[in-house]
């Protein structure tokens, strides 16, 4: 985990631990309103290569106004088609960062191991500042940032599902040997799934559906912010161990009649 | 769960849904440090019977002038022994607010479910507002409302055990059913813990070793009322569902080339 | 835990640590052959008064030719019912066992902790020999065999709910520490549920709806039985402890090459 | 999974879902005696390049007249390692089947997803029948079957650890989806986690630590055999749905006054 102070990829400081996606809200004021309310450092953008010509445009100057833009490639599933969307990217929004999405499975949007390796060497080659979407391997990980990876987001569980952190040994491992930045992605449901993250040592979590989807997206979306900075503070305090014991607080340390 | 703007107990309207104990801490100051980074709406103090006539007197005036002061029974294991150290407390710091807490077994500290009703109708038939710490049982949670309790108190796990809230289905039932507030009371270990009380639906949560016995209590203490917060903002912000399946955020929904 | 030879309450020693109830199966065939695929040593009936009068008893016999039976008060909620149909039973089916069921709460089942107390010490008391039906509560198990419960049967999980065991630090503190032997009841939904049960440190299992409402009773009455006999066997075995660290197999340890 | 009947890898019908490792036993007679109280279908053992030479051979021959060795590349790190080790195995022990190990990290043993996809195609292409050891991703097993593995050897946790199934929708998902048999490896610690791989819809378990490093490796090994045979047969036998409100078995379907 990066120190107290702040959260640095590539270089450049990021002065919050969470990252935002863009997709999925009920229109783009509550999407904006919740940008405001959650502050990310880093917005996600999907990028399409075939209808990248006919967007309007005016929202996407408006975030990035207001945000540094980290655009993406999800619905690749190919090396080659992630590294086009990528290429496209940086030209629509002259930025060099990418977050690599390569999907192996159409059910889960599970990403493809043997092709992040593949698609983050060429990228990093090609010039970029490539963060890989990964799955919660430790090997992987390690991997990835051994060919450039400026960070890796391993998932929690699956993308939309809400189910938290499904392994949490797997996280931790990975946050204790990592040598970039970690960014927990996918599968966050709610405030303390978000704090867990932060407490097995994440440097940062990236949330969309879990925002975008709730009932009330400008409140949840304080409530991740206080989430993040809850779990990054109780890492940082270090927490008590867990017993399986009970320890008295009151008996033998009252505060009265000591 | 109380509505939005706050939380009442017996009539009296509590700024703050984070309550503390006073056990255990390192040293007085870093007490008062965590108290101000915290900002609890009750502060719970230990009375016991024995040695009250020793005590100092000047932290406990301190604590009692910035705070609205909880004393508890801790330590006591029968009816008789709890009501007379209530009366102690109320005499001792003139509040007829009562933690109750009457041990059936040394080790895990576990409270008596059936002397805790019949302590909880003794101290209210005394003009006791009460709040009994009891085990995660809702249906001993009913009958302590039934006979006056002003809200309850149940266990996430053994006191200062760290291990968090061990069957969150009883905590959730608690508090959907609860005609009183309902606060967690034990087990909590980290700030991820304390979100996700709020997010089962308690009305607050009472913490003391998870705080006093941190590496950095202060800094401890405010982000367990940052995880507060963002539990109780999370419930009311109405989470996504979890899912088994992935669904996708970017792909069918993605800012660029809808 | 008991010895390995074999289960004892009151005095009587019961051949299999699986004890079956017969409510709710599709048929009494169906109920017959997954008595005889799983052959438990105590077969529980539930005793209502109203009503007692009109069953044929032809099954009755049947069952009672063949295995032990375990009368219940299910469906009780107070002490004076339960004390009543424990009388009607006892005199219907010439047995003093009893299986004590007061019901707390319509929606989920869950015992009364304090009617429990009362109405064990009444029965104990009127010559019977007496299992209640408790919450995984450690204080409440030792006062129930303080007053002269032969066995105490905490939950797992909710009735029919095939959750498992919600709170396992609960059951193994009741089995430590219990003076009587424990028996596993509600809420298992499969094999490794029941295999659980017995590795956390209980005498034996009852079970009722996971088997009663499989697809196919009869192979999961076989698979249970498989699974107790397995998870007390694992116990006895002394598993491995767990490490959250990995510890090589092969390597050091080859059986060639060594 | 495979049909009730019976388990097939390779054309060659196995007549046990149990296989077993030879690691860290005691001593032979020991080991001897797990093997035969747990009758697996199918035995590893590891195979070195150093050393292969000089072991006596004796146990060896007798494991070889009685069981079905798998040979493993335990301790292997590159692709090239494990070739060569597994080409060493087959000439060795006249089989062309191989378990193929690729550790990816020295600390949690980690299988390297990159390099299994790479040994798995080169293997198969040499003519071997691959069963490599593999991460819980289901987008890696995918892989691993389509570039000819004949079964898919997913991790439960790491290695020794006893931690059970860390993660098992991803272990569901896998056994949902694969085309070949997937067989449970690593991270087992007692009778109820065998089970729980059956049940998830896993076709075998792997096992060794568990077994070998038990108090009574032999007793233990009893009870994994009918643990696995338990949740294979609860499985099929298709379980109750877990329900987050109770129903009751007994009040109204009682046997007696219906």
């Amino acid at each position: 985990m990066a120190d107290v102070a702040g959260l640095e990829i590539a270089g450049v400081a990021l002065g919050s631990r969470l990252f935002m996606g863009t997709a999925g809200y009920p229109n783009q004021l509550t999407l904006l309103d919740a940008l405001e309310a959650a502050a990310p450092s880093l917005v996600t953008v999907a990028i399409r290569r075939i209808s990248l010509d006919a967007y309007g445009g005016s929202l996407l100057d408006e975030l990035g106004g207001r945000f540094r833009l980290l655009p993406n490639t999800a619905g690749c599933a190919t090396v080659r088609d992630a590294v086009l969307t990528a290429e496209l990217a940086r030209e629509a929004l002259e930025t060099n960062w990418i977050k690599l999405e390569i999907i192996g499975d159409r059910e889960t949007l599970y990403p493809d191991a043997e092709f992040l390796l593949q698609g983050t060497a060429a990228l990093v080659k090609a010039g970029f500042v490539v963060l890989p979407y990964c799955t919660d391997d430790p090997v992987l990980c390690r991997k990835l940032a051994d060919v450039g990876a400026a960070a890796v987001m391993p998932l929690g569980s699956p993308i939309g599902s809400g189910l938290g952190i499904a392994n949490p040994y797997n996280i931790e491992r990975i946050c204790a040997q990592s040598a970039v930045p970690v960014v927990l992605d996918a599968g966050i449901g709610t405030a303390s799934d978000a704090a867990q993250a932060m407490e097995l040592g994440c440097d940062a979590v990236l949330l969309n559906t879990a925002i975008a989807r709730a009932h009330d997206p400008v409140r949840m979306a304080g409530a991740m912010a206080a989430a993040v900075r809850a779990g990054f503070d109780a890492r940082g305090a270090g927490r008590i161990p867990r017993k399986f014991h009970a320890e008295a607080s009151s008996p033998e340390l009252g505060l009265i009649g000591a």
